[in-house]
């Protein structure tokens, strides 16, 4: 089924050990969950500069390894982001309780009440790249919802994961919350291990490059929470506010060409095209933005032609691919057919066309008059964000907490069977109560 | 990865036809889907002759088999499960319209409105075996939620699965719902090849045996709506009434053995085993449940041992295994090793013991002094059951419609545009608006 090697009995022994204390965690109150995180941070701060002097020795060594630039700018902690990373901790310790929400309340008969209650999924395993602040975002994130948590970070950020680990796990001591809730790996066994760990581990969230995303996904039987592919589109209708249009469309493109909610492809009704493109080419020629036109585009001024794999392309850079279609439905086939069900915009004033467009497009995202960018647990108010999920099934686009907790049904009778409804002695009464 | 077949080309371009009446549908009113069922209703009811017929010819085909008598009562369709079946649409019809709730609406700043709209996941890829009254279920399941459906019903109700479906879509000639919504697999090829449709399906739904819905979950990284085990547990405290202890443990047992919230073993604290087992046995026996005992209660009057395997064996039987515990921990710490995370219970007087087991076992339900035969999504008043889920992550439990939809976040703004937000020009309302 999978290339993943079998659990060590090492690794199945800390992973139970983990799921333990995870279960223990998600019997604790709301207020305690608050206080081992701000023990989380308190700690951080007292040994910031034991941390930062541990990222130098990663730093060291991926300078002599002559690692990419964009890589090491990860890689690095400065006292900047440490006290981000901290802050950020505390504003997720801030958040609501995402636990023992009543979602549904429900009288089955007298005296036979149902309940769907919000818990912790268990224990989640979360598999990144570089960044080692990631360390302290996901640790807040699963202790706030109750779960425990498997790390394992990239192997040009070991010093700095292992310290930051030591010192969560000190300020942890100052907590109800076991240490053994979180857990570092420290090998790529252990990782590839950890995807077979389908009775212990109940989410992989993978944070890093569409291909470490690909490959856990075709390694794993455990869900998933994240993207493999982030080909967004921006729709210029024949009705749109030119000048709207062109804001938008460089803010999709040049706010942060490397992010997953940028897009790759500008989509162009025919009847504007020779309007729009004039302005729009100097504009993005100034932002440094490279336009791969379709034969049509080209025609309006853009240079370079845009072959059959620009279209599926996630170009991650300021590379844009442009296409003029004759009309809307054009445009929603070509999304349809490239896209990755991640956000997809549009640009028009014509409100029959924009709700087509809304109800048409089968993605997590669909906007109307405004930038791809906003595609973002923080943006959406969620306060924080464990992942963007282009999945079909929820939860899909930018997840918060609520990702990291499922539920369950509590029914509590006095003594109630089935065979007395079966038989008609009693009748349900399915009467909703108060959530 | 699997070992299911490639799709072909003609399967391929049946689930695009299937997906795209499926995006039609989407759009259609809640009017236009109740419309409809019932239209289907009134042409199954007008056809009824002929598909009682149609299912007489698998019925003797079944019986110079010999295939089993069980199987052989599943697959025979007459008048009265017709009648039921139909009935069945209509209330499905009249459930609660499942698409375009808003379930957030968010003031990310003026003028630029989050709302998260419960839309259909697209197309369900249903596998079922025998019974050819789920043809009708399903189909009207997944219409009434804006989805499409591809069907593979058990070679054994062929002919059965055929007229039906004939039938649904002459019924859904006379609405606004296109014929290929609903398409009819026939090979087992097919059906194979289906599990590798991952850009065209969404969501397996397995109907029948333990065996099928291991293989498929096996065979596919389609999301599998289901369970393959049913390992359910019933807790006797110290502190029982031992009347209702009983009689729920009889329920849980008998009411119907081979259902999956069927209990499979009996777990009782050993302070009350002396006084509970010797009045337990004689009423088990005498609805011929064969009990089988680990040593201390064979000590207290089980005849019939039982071994290892016993303690993770879903009988669906009149068979069920007992188990003294020295206290609730053991009695969690067994649940947790063998149970199945579907649903457990415990039968207590004492407030304290029902919380810590209410709260510590991690299954989809957990029940105090009821039966587990509850765990059902009529029972719990969903109006229809998609699937009973023992997964972790929502959709868990029983699962009604809500089981075959998703979500969609729409955005709608006037211009805005994400660096005016990261620059400070503007900030962020985070208001929520009334859902």
């Amino acid at each position: 089924m999978t290339t993943s090697p079998n659990p060590s009995p090492d690794l199945i022994r800390q992973a139970t050990i983990t799921r333990q204390s995870a279960k223990k965690l998600a019997r604790t109150s709301n207020q305690e969950r608050q206080q081992s995180l701000l023990a989380m941070a308190a700690a951080l701060e007292q040994s910031m500069e034991g941390i930062i002097k541990g990222n130098e020795i990663d730093l060291k060594q991926a300078e002599n390894q002559t690692l990419q630039s964009s890589l090491i700018a990860r890689l690095k902690l400065d006292r900047e982001k440490m006290i981000n990373a901290i802050e950020g901790i505390r504003q997720v310790a801030a958040l609501p309780d995402p636990l023992n929400h009543r979602q549904l309340h429900i009288e089955l008969d007298e005296d036979l009440i149902l309940e769907r209650l919000s818990t912790p999924l268990g224990v989640v395993g979360v598999i990144f790249e570089a960044r080692p602040d990631a360390v302290m975002q996901i640790a807040s994130l699963a202790i706030r919802s109750g779960n425990g948590a498997i790390l394992k970070g990239g192997r040009e950020a070991t010093i700095s994961n292992q310290v930051i680990l030591k010192v969560l796990h000190q300020g942890l001591t100052y907590s109800c919350t076991d240490v053994s809730t979180l857990h570092l790996l420290t090998t790529r066994e252990e990782s590839l291990a950890l995807l077979n760990l389908e009775s212990l581990v109940d989410l992989i969230i993978p944070r890093g490059s569409n291909q470490l995303v690909r490959f856990i996904k075709s390694n794993t039987k455990i869900p998933v929470l994240g993207h493999a592919d982030g080909i967004c589109h921006l729709y210029i209708d024949q009705e749109a506010n030119i000048d709207q249009a062109i804001t938008i469309a460089l803010d999709s493109k040049t706010q942060h060409p490397s992010a997953c909610n940028a897009i790759e492809t500008l989509l162009i009704h025919e009847k504007i095209g020779h309007v729009l493109l004039p302005k729009l080419i100097p504009v993005f020629e100034s932002y440094n933005v490279e336009l791969r036109g379709d034969p049509t585009s080209c025609t309006l001024g853009i240079i370079k032609q845009a072959n059959e794999n620009d279209w599926s392309t996630e170009y991650s850079d300021l590379i844009l691919s442009v296409k003029i279609v004759p009309n809307i439905n054009e445009a929603l086939a070509h999304i349809n057919k490239y896209g990755s069900r991640h956000t997809d915009a549009i640009v028009t004033d014509n409100l029959t066309t924009a709700n087509l467009f809304l109800d048409s497009v089968d993605s997590a995202g669909v906007y109307l008059n405004c930038s791809t960018r906003f595609a973002d647990g923080f943006r959406y108010g969620f306060g924080a964000e464990v992942g963007i999920s282009t999945q079909t099934l929820p939860p899909r686009g930018p997840v918060g907490l609520e990702g990291l907790v499922t539920y369950r049904y509590v029914l509590r009778g006095k003594g109630h069977i089935s065979s007395d409804y079966i038989s008609g002695v009693r009748q349900f009464t399915h009467r909703s109560l108060a959530v």
